[in-house]
Order: structure tokens, then C-alpha cells, then sequence
């Protein structure tokens, strides 16, 4: 017989590279009593859902929408349904979610083209434009912050070069969007797909998306209706029918849409979680939330490197939310992770591939981009290697943190918006 | 800029065909705050899940766990892996969701063979035996409760044959489970998934499945680990690559495995969910939870009779948690399911496909499958029929559930567990 008690987990302040601590607002939105799938006051939401995200995809997009699954099954919802079998993607990778964007495009058939990138680096847009004009892609696919190395990709003359290129473009904004600055129509970003678990605060479990028109009339030209359902109006179009039918995203828009065309059942907590996490975050607002993200990373990377530990990865391309650190020498990671989370409920986080065993990544994203949670966690780490003989520069971290912070409640510098400001603010220090 | 309040919604009682009103303890298990994905914390805690359901399925299958999407991705999830491209499928079709099942065979390009069955109706062993022998299928698959129809198929018998002509059988047991016996092992059902929405008492968002060995062995005859975090260990084998990345029941069991390689990012707050709504069921006990189901769908029956209503399908196979009810000549179906919404808080259902505007479907599963909810639900249905001049016998309903149901408190009848019994429990009557 299992064990039938009720599951408490125990306390954790959750500084990897994701899923975070829930923000309690959003703990909060899911503990809410459900309401039926088409009852009004569930479409209303649904509706009001799709208008807060179009205010965190910073878009006009009207099918900007959730697809019920984590992160990784809105990337598959993508690209399942912009890629036919025997078309070709370029997909630039510059870490692990850069090859599960190949191997996702793979499984549809699709033929994939990579431009790998070092590790630690990003792409330059005048690889992707000699790429495009060698392979003459239907799709750029490519992520923008890949917690793998940390990086962040530049999109803004992507966008543009594809646009003029007559190529879309889809984006994995899952680890970025929130804490990074992710202009969908300004980039001329053609597919978004994302996350609640990093930087807005939620939970793992459903993915917002959004498509510009010229990415709903591709997947349009592949709309077929489900048989069960079908009505004498419904015409299905001439192109072959999407291999998903959970991920046809023609489908899940018809379910959005006017129509309510029954797909799957929505997951309605995750719903609910899902408007709390953009409502909570429009209303502190896109250039604050971004900014607080920027300044509690800076703080966490100013700390570390003030112990004397080594960053990894062309910082002037770090993701605001995560900083990845050289495991120092001779230093056993698993086992210092492992006291971090057991003795003090810490949880920092390991890596993948190349990096396996060599850095740490480090977050501070979502309801955990704050500055007791930077502190508690250089002050913690900093004992932990010190218990383990590991040769560090002891009491400079948490004062080299403060710093970087300022004082409780300072705002954060107008001025450092950017890689380029963040540079700049780094050669103020 | 959109309405940034915090969404709350309004009361509701969810007696429709699911979902329904959730249990509160499975609300507040998704309250708790989060923990880390390969915390030994959350791993014992996905350890003990898989041990849960094992109990839900009745089955000592090893590989008993989640899929992170609603019932419908689980259903997806078991074809996508069990179906490569050409392999012949059969899929007895009684409502709905039979259809769901072929077009979803159909998107796995299979070859799919339905046997269509009248709706209201079953499928006989002996139709499904002379179709395998005809069409030499792979898989038959099929549904077990499909609400579209209120009908429960039985499945003994047709586990049984499909062992002896060696098929694997795959059911979607989403609506059924829980409130309607469900024997795996016993019935010698290959594969299984359900939802948490129906008669388990949670939201919509995750599918709990069970494979036993030899679904697993024809799945793991496509294993191929993502390259991202291949080692030099892994081996792929030698059938061709399953079509979904996200759906890949090979590369889920290696997450939910001892190897635990990461795949997607689990949805904690629904893998709670589903814990406790795992926890609850057994800890009422199985034979309890589902003579509570049939005790209160029969309670419900008989008050809609007392009305003066005709209940829909052949009634020796209705599903215990719901009963389709013929909505009244000259009564508009959807403005009376609209006022008992508005003005009482209470949905039923409404019907899809052959039976649209023709039935109401009306629910009494996992936390609502209880005597108020009946006596709330009849009461006010009673008033909104009324009011819209339909002409009902009036004042019997309420006493008539209430004989049904037997004083408060009292054991739901020992003998009857099944359709004869209720049969039986009928003649009695």
C-alpha cells in the first residue's frame, strides 16, 4: 500500500536556472474553485487572458493565446504546426534549448539546418542572413535566452533580416521573457512560445504563444476540423492536415476564437495561474520588472565574483535572470549543491553537455529577482564553501551585493536597460 | 490596456459531464509552494504518485505516471508512441470521443478501422472479435466511459480476446476512472490514460497513464534519447523515431525513471494535484468512491424520472457519474441551461454531434457526486422548467432522489457494484 498521507513539501528558496518559487499571488489564483469550460465568466477570462499577454508579448497579435502543456509543448505547437514534412528551418544553437529546437523541427520532418555557436557566444545576424541566403529557410527558429549557457541572443535585426528575407521567424522566449527586454512587433517576431516558471513567477505547465498574421495564414493554409465536431459552415483547407492533433494550433485557436470549437478541456488553474502571473507583472510594469530583474542579477554576479569565483559566458550577453559560475577548482559541485539544498533549502542549479560539472547557473528570476533572496543565497553559499575547504575571498560577497543593490527600495538606474547600459554601469563600479 | 485585477471567479456547482467542482483539498495541494524539478523531495514525491495510481488503475504496472497536458495530450501521447506511420489500428466508435481516438490514429498516419456503433449503444466482444480477425490490427483502441453518450463499455471480455489474438489494447478511460470499476491487470488492458476532471476531482491539465510490459517494450523498440543530453551510455534503438518529442512516452519514462533525464519541466503544481487527488480516492477506497458515484447517479436518474423525463441510452451500460436526459418537447435546452446558470449557479450539459439540442447531460462525479448536489441540482432544475412553462410533473423529483439515496449517511447497497446490480437494484424498485 502507498504512502496516503497528504504532500507537504518542504521549504526551498529556488535560485537555479528555473522553475523558481511561485510568486503567493499565483499560488493563490490556483487555489480558486473552478468554473465550467464555456461558462461566461470562463470565456471573459480566457479572453482577458489573451489581452494580458499580448501587454507581456509587448504585441498587437490577436491570437495570442495558452496551450496547455509546459514550455517545451508550445515550442513543439510551433513549430508541429508551422513546419510541413520536407520544409526547411535554420536553427542558430548557441546551447541545449538550440538543439531541442532541432530535434523538435527533426521529428516533424522538417529539414533542419544548424549554425552552432560556442557555447558562452551568441549569433551574429550576419551569420543568420548568409545562412538564410545558402539554405532559403521557411523558418528561422531560435531561442532567446538559453539557460544553458546563459546567453541571451539579440533578436532586433534578426527580425529584421527574415522580415526582408520573407522568412518567419519563431521564438523561444520560455527562460527570457519577463526579466529581458521582448518587443514580439518591434522585432518583427513572427511565433513567440513561453513559460510561467521563470521570470513570471508561476508555475510549469502552460505555454503562452503568440503569432503575427503572416504565421496564423501559414498554419491556416493546414486547418482541418475535427470530424466529431465538424459543421456543414466549416470548410477545411487544401493544405495537409497538422500530425498533432493536441498541437494544431488551428484547432486551439478555434477554441480561443468566437467560434469555442471544443479541443481540449482547459486546464484551468493553470489558466488562472497563467493571468495572474502577466496580471502581476503588468502591473508593476514591463520597464520595472525588467530593471528589477537586471539589478538582482548584477548584484548575484557582483557577490560571486567577489568571493573570487570566475563567471562563465560573454557577459555582455547574459540573461538578466541567470548567471553561470566556474565550479571552483578541485571544489566537488554535486556535493556543495547538494549541503546547499540539504542544510540551508537553497537549490542552485547544475548544468548540461559541455558544462556538465563545470559551472553552476545561479537565477534570480520572477518572485525571486529580490534582493533578500540574492543575499540569503551568497551569504549561504559562501559558508558552504568555506565548510567544504574550498579557497574563496570570505566577507566581500554580500557587501559587494549591497552595493551593486544600493539601498532597500532605490530604483533601479533609468539608464541601465540594456547589455549596452549594463556594460556601461559595470565601468561606472 | 487590459483589465489588470485579479481574477475571481464566480460560484459555481459543476454538474455537467466534467469538469466539476474541485475537491478543496486538491486546491490546496496546488496552493503549496513549489520545489525544485530533481529535488529528492519532489522526486520521492513523483515516486509516491506513480505508487498512487497504480492503486487508481488497479495495476502493478511499473510504469504508471504523468503526462503534462490535459486527457486529450494523453491520449495523444499513448497513440503517437504505441502507432508508427502504416501500423492498422481499430477503434470501436460509440460517442465522440471514439472519433477523437481516430482522428488522432488518422494525424499518427495509421491505418485506422472503426467499427461505428449506434449512439446510446456498446460495442459486443464478439463485433470486435470478427473485425481483429478481419483487419489484423496492432492496437484496438477505445474508449471506456464516453460522456458523449453517457454509455460504459465493458472490457473484460474484449482485454481478454485481444490477448488471446495477441493485440495490445489501448483505452482512454478519462471520464470513467474513479467512478466506475476500472481493472487493468484484471482485464489485461495494455495501456490506459485519464484526466484528473471527472470523477477524481481535480482540474483539467494533467493525464495520468499506465503502460504495461509489453506497451512498453513496443515503445521502447523507438527509443532515441535527445541529443542534447545524450551520454556515451545511451544506446537508440533500432525502430524508427517516435514523431513527437513531447509526447515521447520513452523519453517521459526516462524522466520519471531512476535515470531521470530531463525531458520537460514537470508541472509541480499539477503533479500535486494529481497526488492528492490520487490520495483522496483511495483513501475512500475504491469500491466506496465508485458505489458513492453509482449511488448518486442513480439518485439523479430516478429524480429526472420522477420529473417526467426520458433518460437517453441504453441504461443497463450508463455510466455511473452521468445520465443523459431528452430535453422536453417545445423546451429551448440552451436558455433553460442558461438560467440555471445565471440565476441558480449550477451547469449541466449540453451535447455534441447526433445529439446536439436533442439531450442535457448531467453529472454526478468526484467531489459533486454527493447528495446536496444531487437534491441543489434537481430542486433547481425542477424551478428553471417551470418558469419556461415546460410541463414536468412537479414536487416528485427531490422525494424520489431522496428514496433513491437512502437515509443520510447510510453504506450505499453492498450488492450493487455493477450494471446487472443496478439492474437488479432497478427491479427491486
Amino acid at each position: 500500500m502507498p504512502n496516503i498521507d497528504a504532500f507537504v513539501p518542504p521549504p526551498r528558496l529556488l535560485m537555479g536556472p528555473g522553475p523558481i518559487s511561485c510568486d503567493p499571488r499565483v499560488l493563490r489564483a490556483m487555489s480558486h474553485q473552478l468554473i465550467g469550460q464555456f461558462d461566461p465568466s470562463m470565456t471573459h477570462c480566457m479572453n482577458e487572458t489573451m489581452g494580458l499577454y499580448r501587454g507581456v508579448f509587448r504585441t498587437e497579435n490577436r491570437w495570442t493565446f495558452l496551450v496547455d502543456s509546459t514550455a517545451r509543448g508550445g515550442i513543439e505547437a510551433a513549430l508541429v504546426s508551422l513546419l510541413k514534412p520536407g520544409d526547411r528551418v535554420l536553427v542558430p544553437v548557441f546551447g541545449r534549448f538550440g538543439f531541442l529546437l532541432k530535434e523538435i523541427a527533426e521529428r516533424c520532418d522538417a529539414e533542419v539546418h544548424c549554425i552552432e555557436i560556442e557555447w558562452g557566444r551568441v549569433a551574429e545576424p550576419e551569420q543568420i542572413a548568409q545562412a538564410i541566403d545558402r539554405v532559403k529557410p521557411q523558418l528561422v527558429a531560435l531561442v532567446q535566452g538559453d539557460t544553458s549557457t546563459t546567453m541571451c541572443q539579440p533578436l532586433a535585426e534578426i527580425g529584421r533580416l527574415c522580415r526582408e528575407k520573407g522568412v518567419l521567424t519563431y521564438c523561444d522566449a520560455t527562460a527570457s521573457i519577463g526579466g529581458n527586454t521582448f518587443l514580439t512587433d518591434e522585432w518583427d517576431i513572427s511565433a513567440v512560445s513561453a513559460g510561467l516558471q521563470k521570470c513570471l513567477g508561476g508555475p510549469s505547465g502552460i505555454a503562452p504563444i503568440t503569432l503575427n498574421e503572416e504565421a496564423v495564414a501559414r498554419i491556416d493554409r493546414r486547418r482541418h476540423i475535427e470530424a466529431g465536431i465538424r459543421a456543414s459552415h466549416h470548410v477545411d483547407a487544401a493544405g495537409e492536415r497538422i500530425r498533432s492533433n493536441y498541437f494544431d494550433l488551428a484547432m486551439i485557436m478555434d477554441y480561443w476564437g468566437e467560434e469555442r470549437l471544443n479541443h481540449h478541456t482547459e486546464a484551468t488553474s493553470m489558466l488562472f495561474a497563467a493571468r495572474e502571473c502577466a496580471r502581476i507583472w503588468l502591473e508593476e510594469g514591463a520597464e520595472k520588472a525588467i530593471a528589477r530583474h537586471r539589478q538582482n542579477g548584477e548584484a548575484m554576479a557582483a557577490g560571486l565574483q567577489a568571493m573570487g569565483l570566475k563567471l562563465f559566458g560573454d557577459q555582455h550577453y547574459r540573461m538578466n535572470n541567470v548567471v553561470g559560475v566556474y565550479i571552483p577548482e578541485g571544489a566537488d559541485g554535486e556535493k556543495i549543491r547538494a549541503q546547499l539544498l540539504e542544510d540551508f533549502a537553497i537549490e542552485i542549479g547544475t548544468s548540461f553537455g559541455p558544462l556538465h560539472g563545470r559551472i553552476w547557473r545561479i537565477g534570480t528570476m520572477g518572485y525571486n529577482a529580490r534582493r533578500d533572496a540574492v543575499l540569503q543565497t551568497l551569504a549561504c553559499l559562501e559558508q558552504v564553501l568555506k565548510l567544504n575547504g574550498v579557497k574563496i575571498q570570505t566577507g566581500d560577497a554580500v557587501p559587494a551585493a549591497l552595493d551593486s543593490l544600493g539601498p532597500p527600495g532605490a530604483p533601479s538606474p533609468s539608464s541601465a536597460s540594456g547589455p549596452q547600459a549594463r556594460q556601461k554601469h559595470r565601468r561606472q563600479e
